[in-house]
């Protein structure tokens, strides 16, 4: 009961927090019609000062990291990823007015990582003090990649049996049989985290300290801030698109956070406890989790599941699911770490 | 004499300050034919920027500000937007070559209010150490908005009038009905006072302080610096614009400032007496009048009265204006304030 | 033999600076088939800053220099342009498979001057802390447009010649005749030229101090670390336009930036034994030398040598000179100092 008092002030304090508070700012501004807008090259231009800022750290402190804790983490992290999959399949699918093939999307979106939210969680708890290991930002794409592999290969096997009955094997020779070395690549070339990969390489293997300290830091705190009003503007945007699909996707993006964040933080919990893996630690992999992606995944998804309804998966995820991880997510698992650990 | 001395010593120094400077560096590229460009998007950028860091600055000081104070203020900018308008319809339009509806419309662009410009007195009376009021920047809409709305209600009435007499009644029913409501939503709406808007909002609910202080605080000074280059490029490019309307909309605009501006300090001065409004708000205001509108009011008034020629109201305003303003009314109403006061 | 020890040594520490690391990196992205870019709008934003920062800091620190220093250096600038394109027209264009007007287009462009290079050279004899004068930066245009006026005037008498010979004279009418000032002007009003113009003005004649130290210097290494990965980026990727070209290119490109670096070295070092110009000077010229131009040269020649092939001067230059030059000129000139000097 304390607990739970305790989490209502958190989330209390945490309207007031800039981070929530600029991205309840641009649902307002574009609920309330105004034309106001970042343009989409200042948006791509922060992400990846963002990403670089988080994989410059990330490099620079690896190198003195003893790199075997790294292995339970990065292994859980994939199981988080391929467990978000199926559960999306199995729990999503069985709705009413749900398409097997748009809930498979769905569940790639929400298990696959928005750099946007990690960032948001790292400042949060750099702002609280609580400290985290060095390379878990490294985690990021042990969890993207298996999700999105994943729904991508089922997706297909889910047309591919839908078809072979409706309109029988005629389509199959025109479709491109699912290559996964593909996808990973089509993944790992993405922007999003290619710009993370090069800050890791350029962390590990320069000493970027003068232009870290000079400027990818001092920028992080404000353009993470602007990231939260382009995400409010357009979580309120894709509502639209949300009511013309099942109710049901609605209800999914509201627990999804929650539940994915709460079964990476179960698991991080036994890292925890097996290896030392640090609360810290243990909150961004549960935010990593409960993130759903919302810059790398849409396009990837779109390429490898055509026939699936984009409104289904980025409505739920960017209209609901992101502010929610925001909102509830990530002063939860951090407020969960204070007691639990 | 003194004071005429005075200011011209504030006004050679005003030469080599940085805003000053850099707005005349601006119009000496295109003068010179550079084809140096700042990209649209990172002036919008910019200028979000800017707004965002006077809104929060409000915001943040505004919770422990006695707001009371604000109204007599409030209601002398909603005065001055209106004296600024009727003013136009009286003088300009009384002058050979200009038609009434362009001399509303001209007259709406100096009612209305310049962010950059007010950015730009800001940061003088910062760093001259005069002080103000936390929630002047809160007076910008009460300015901007009515004479804007005040213009677009004239303006088609004026269209109305002579169209009854030239084409009889036929166009009136075609005519939409002058909505006030539309037009204040419509300002409100806007990118401009979105942005101040939002920052308002933000530094009054949320504790921005982290924020301020490492993003919007320091980028100010220096992409104010950048929007005055913009402007001076702008200003001279727009200045073969202004050639092909009645020379009239040029003596206009280098007395309206002065004038604006000059009405707007006495009516300040009044709330200084009255409410004890501090001599570098008055100064604020005057600027505010002084300054004409430069982002939202010309595709507001585009809308509102699209048979006015954007070649005098934008070309008047942008090019002989905004200079004046800079380089004449900002010093000149500060250094009344030092004197009078 | 301990110089050549003592440089490789500075090679494999400067592998780790960020400056060439984020060359480095942008290659390897680019190399991976990484969807990695930052828009164009975002790159002419940085270029437009770091070039204001180089001459906002000149301007300052002229107000108080000796300017007859400057004479002789920027003679010396003038040389090197002209040697640079009279060597690539005799050198270049007498191996196999190079066309004349190609060869002269190449050395034009590697005459000219890279002023993102000039800011990583810049920023290095900052970072070891080697002085040189404040003047330096105003030599830029001395060795850019003579280089390019020349390369210009060559190429078309080239191109005449050809002509005069293969399809007599009928062409000649309708050729315009070459206008020297008419490619000064040009290169004058180009971008690039255009801000370190207007910040050497601005530096010179208003008081940017604030605005300098708060905005332009900060900024300055983080922008230039994002210049350097786009840089790499493009240099891996236009190398596959060099592969459609003969190879002498390539060689040319490896050995060019180094032999007309050790020119200006040669004169600079003239110029310090008979002016006391410094050898951080020194330096600077040859980095100017060793540079070969990015963003105003290749539209320059595009417009005054519009039959030249940009495949084989745009390849050269940014896949291979721009990185030789960073990675192999600016340690290999600075170490070289510290032993003649």
């Amino acid at each position: 009961m304390d607990a739970i008092l305790s989490f209502f002030e958190l989330f209390l304090k945490g309207l007031q927090t800039p981070t929530l508070g600029f991205l309840l700012g641009g649902m307002l501004m574009a609920a309330m019609g105004s034309r106001l807008t970042i343009p989409d090259q200042v948006y791509k231009f922060i992400v990846f000062v963002l990403l670089m800022k988080i994989g410059l750290r990330g490099g620079m402190e690896i190198r003195n990291a003893n790199l075997e804790e790294l292995l339970l983490p990065a292994l859980f992290a994939v199981l988080t990823g391929v467990i978000i999959v199926y559960l999306g399949k199995i729990l999503l699918a069985k709705l009413p007015g749900i398409n097997v093939v748009d809930a498979i999307a769905t569940a790639g979106l929400f298990g696959a990582v928005s750099a946007s939210t990690f960032a948001a969680g790292m400042l949060h708890l750099d702002d609280i003090g609580m400290e985290y290991e060095a390379w878990v930002s490294a985690l990021y794409p042990f969890m993207d990649i298996p999700a999105l592999v994943l729904a991508i290969v089922l997706g297909r096997l889910a047309i591919e049996k839908s078809g072979s009955k409706e309109e029988g094997a005629s389509l199959k020779k025109k479709r491109k049989p699912v290559s996964i070395n593909e996808i990973v690549k089509e993944s790992l070339q993405g922007s999003a985290l290619s710009a993370l990969i090069l800050g890791l390489i350029l962390g590990l293997f320069t000493q970027p300290e003068p232009v870290y300290e000079s400027f990818y830091l001092p920028l992080f705190r404000g353009f993470l801030s602007i990231l939260m009003i382009i995400m409010g503007i357009e979580a309120w945007q894709r509502l639209s698109e949300l009511r013309r699909v099942a109710h049901w996707y609605a209800v999914y993006a509201v627990i999804a956070p929650l539940l994915h964040g709460g079964i990476a933080f179960g698991l991080g919990a036994i890292a925890h406890h097996m290896t030392g893996f640090s609360p810290g630690g243990v909150v961004l992999l549960a935010i990593l989790a409960s993130s759903s992606s919302d810059i790398s995944g849409p396009p990837t998804l779109r390429a490898g599941i055509p026939s699936a309804n984009p409104s289904a998966y980025i409505g739920s995820s960017t209209s609901i699911g992101t502010p929610i991880c925001i909102a509830i997510g990530i002063p939860l698992f951090t407020e969960l770490a204070t007691i639990v650990f």
